[in-house]
């Protein structure tokens, strides 16, 4: 981490009061609880408050704000819902946290077109309510409530991708408030372009360090006509891993295949009070016309049971297959809950699927090592899988063994022509392997951050270290 | 245009020596055909040979050719098939084109992840004639065959990209020789990843300004069950386009519809020997299975009939499928031959395909105020369509009048919300729109330029002006 603090300026009462000018008294806050609350995730990452928090009105007040603190060399942190995973939030050299969770208004709907323009405060959730009337959805589901504009920042994924893409594929534009307060437009809605520097996919996962996101253009979908989900046990994890190769590489359009091991099928069943069977298991959905999803759904069962997935539970109720799906998106919270007091060290690694099932062989063995409660699931459609590790917070010695079982299953991942984060994001707790990763193509990051972040203001010591 | 040629070193007989010691005295050459030929693409733009032509081997031998070019100031333009239509390969102060068509090798094509390693000189139809034997295909299709390195650069898309995407989708990784000769790797294999930058996205466009491409991992595709062509006339420009917005916001998930207005499917007929109604038409092609490609060219069929389309002419097998979409792809060419001796000035414009049949209505007005022969072809499930004005280059007059027409288009569009160039690229020919289209955008993306190429040597006077 980048110890030279001299270098930023010092928030005052007289900054405070420039803030508060520009955004008004009652949106700035210095409050002890305000600011802790703005400096930590849902991970283990130690918090680390900015000195002040401010929730701004509109994208001018951003940029007012972030002019002023460019001019004082001040850090800027952007804060969405706080659902990071990676200490993508935590102010190290204190500064100002700019909260966009008042910037919630989805501004525009183009039924016709397939997209929709809304404010980075918006939340997933909110903006699939506000759709429903439409017949249109947007499919990127990472699992928590989280903020559009944070989705963006942390390039965010999740179930669904398999079929839809991630937040990479479904941006099609961002206004973007840059480090001295510059306000850009990256692209138009059209639905291709060859004009120019790709800024839309420069700023998806730059995590705040290259600028503001203040309002975010998606790709919209029409709501299937029909749905269909399942959940099916197997009797070895690589039985239930080498079944998603086979359907991905079959070509069937699933719309979503994610794994579950027996321990957090353990504690979903506890969570979510569900009776499923405690097995490696896959949870499916098939998305697409009658005819379709019967056509999918026929071909994935087949292809199941030729590795002894032979127990599918079926749900076409939309509440049945809400209930399912709540329970696979609450696994993290149900090892959360299942273990009170711990907090979540996780990996996040991504492979080729041709190597998943050694993959997640490989780190459950190492897993299993540790004393720890651990758990896996994963985006499997996609070579995504999740190391979970509930470690004790107040016994460091778990924090630093659950880091190293990270470390090794990065390094495997890495190996197999894989990335250390498939899609939490850098922050500061993959930071350490980008080199590995990217060799001197971090160099080349480094070079983009100082031309548009002279000061190193946005979001310091995360993704690259200047 | 920037005019300093004073600040680039001169190609002199030493240099050559230097060229040819990296890559061997018999691929350098300084004679004028050659030279010639690197200077000029496939549209109207003025010949601008390059000093010299270079034709590497291997990454080494580019990194080493951009280092000693670096090391004088000389300037560097990648050549792939020069099949480009906007200046792009243009020597504008001479230096050295770095040619990539003998790095044509494939690498590796991981069957199991659906995905391929190429080298930059790969031709398209190279590349899907090598995968044939493993039931795997790479969908993007420019029409002209040209190299994949070039494709990237351009960010090329064509037909079939509304349903798979542009290369912006399906370029995974690459390797590229930055402006210091430096090599680096822009990403993995991985399907998805959240580490850092996305240098991949920032090179794809790129236009060789920012480096040399050397080596791409692209996605693939299993070859479709089932494929189904289909040729329908229209009774207007408006019934054809209406049919296409309407199939598109349907959802059916079409792999190809494209536009040719009257003129084009009368030199098209001309051309390829063939006797399609002189109206309107859209060409459509379906991808799935037999009971879903049936099911798809149900919903068309029904949705054309709506607007006056019922004299659907359909193509299943494949030589007759090849025989329509040769005829689409033919389109320019066969406008060319129509008017011997003229050369194309041509539009690109994209806008929301709710604006489509309005954006070509007035581009047609507009057209049809010129005496030049024009037409209209377009890939419009996506919004695009190129207006295309053959004019006689001994003519200053009709360049003028063609340029200002497709000023007028380009404005049209950006004020729609879409985009001066959809696929084609900026180059030379794009240049002047992009402030009307990015605004201060543009700054941050010379702020790049200069960051990743500080002596201006990568294809200059191209995109970005410094």
């Amino acid at each position: 981490m980048d110890t030279s603090a001299r270098k930023y300026g010092r928030v005052d009462d007289a900054f405070v009061g420039e803030l508060a000018a520009i955004v008004g008294k009652d949106k700035v806050s210095t409050s002890d609880s305000v600011c802790q609350q703005h400096g930590q995730d849902e991970s283990y990452h130690p918090n680390m408050p900015p000195d002040v928090v401010i929730f701004p009105q509109s994208t001018e007040q951003v940029s007012a704000v972030v002019k002023a603190c460019a001019a004082k060399s001040i850090p800027v942190i952007p804060f969405g819902a706080g659902t990071s995973l990676e200490g993508h939030v935590a102010a190290t050299h204190g500064g100002v946290s700019i909260d966009l969770s008042e910037m919630n208004a989805i501004l525009e709907v183009h039924n016709e077109d397939l997209d929709v323009v809304v404010q980075p405060g918006v939340r997933r959730m909110q903006l699939n309510a506000h759709l429903r009337d439409t017949g249109l959805f947007f499919p990127v589901d990472p699992g928590a409530d989280a903020s559009i504009g944070g989705m963006v920042a942390t390039r965010a994924s999740g179930t669904n991708t398999v079929r839809y893409g991630a937040m990479r594929e479904n941006v099609m534009a961002l206004q973007v408030v840059l480090a001295d307060g510059r306000i850009i437009r990256t692209s138009s809605r059209a639905k291709k372009s060859a004009a120019g520097y790709d800024l839309t996919h420069l700023f998806i996962g730059s995590e705040g360090t290259l600028g503001v996101i203040t309002e975010i253009t998606l790709k919209l979908y029409g709501i299937p006509e029909a749905v269909s989900s399942a959940v099916c046990p197997f009797p070895s994890v690589d039985n239930a891993v080498n079944t998603v190769i086979a359907t991905i590489q079959s070509g069937v359009p699933v719309a979503r295949i994610e794994f579950l091991d027996d321990a957090s099928m353990d504690s979903v069943n506890s969570y979510s009070k569900l009776n499923y069977t405690v097995a490696p298991t896959l949870f499916f959905e098939f998305h697409g016309s009658e005819a379709g999803v019967a056509e999918q759904a026929e071909m994935v069962s087949e292809i199941a049971a030729e590795y002894g997935g032979t127990n599918f539970q079926w749900a076409t109720k939309q509440e049945d297959r809400d209930r399912l799906w709540h329970a696979r998106h609450n696994a993290y919270y149900a090892a959360r809950s299942r273990h009170p007091g711990t907090k979540g060290v996780i990996g996040d690694a991504c492979v080729p699927i041709s190597r998943l099932a050694e993959a997640i062989t490989i780190a459950k063995m190492d897993m299993d090592q540790t004393p720890i409660p651990t758990y896996i699931v994963g985006h499997v459609g996609d070579g995504n899988f999740h190391t979970l590790y509930m470690i004790d917070p107040d016994d460091p010695s778990q924090e630093k063994e659950a880091k190293k079982s990270v470390e090794r299953t990065v390094k495997m991942a890495i190996s197999m022509g894989g990335t250390c984060t498939g899609e939490h994001g850098v922050g500061m707790g993959k930071i350490d392997y980008l080199r590995d990763e990217h060799g001197d193509a971090i160099d080349v990051m480094s070079s983009i951050k100082v031309a548009l972040d002279p000061l190193n203001i946005m979001n310091p010591d995360k993704v690259v270290l200047v």
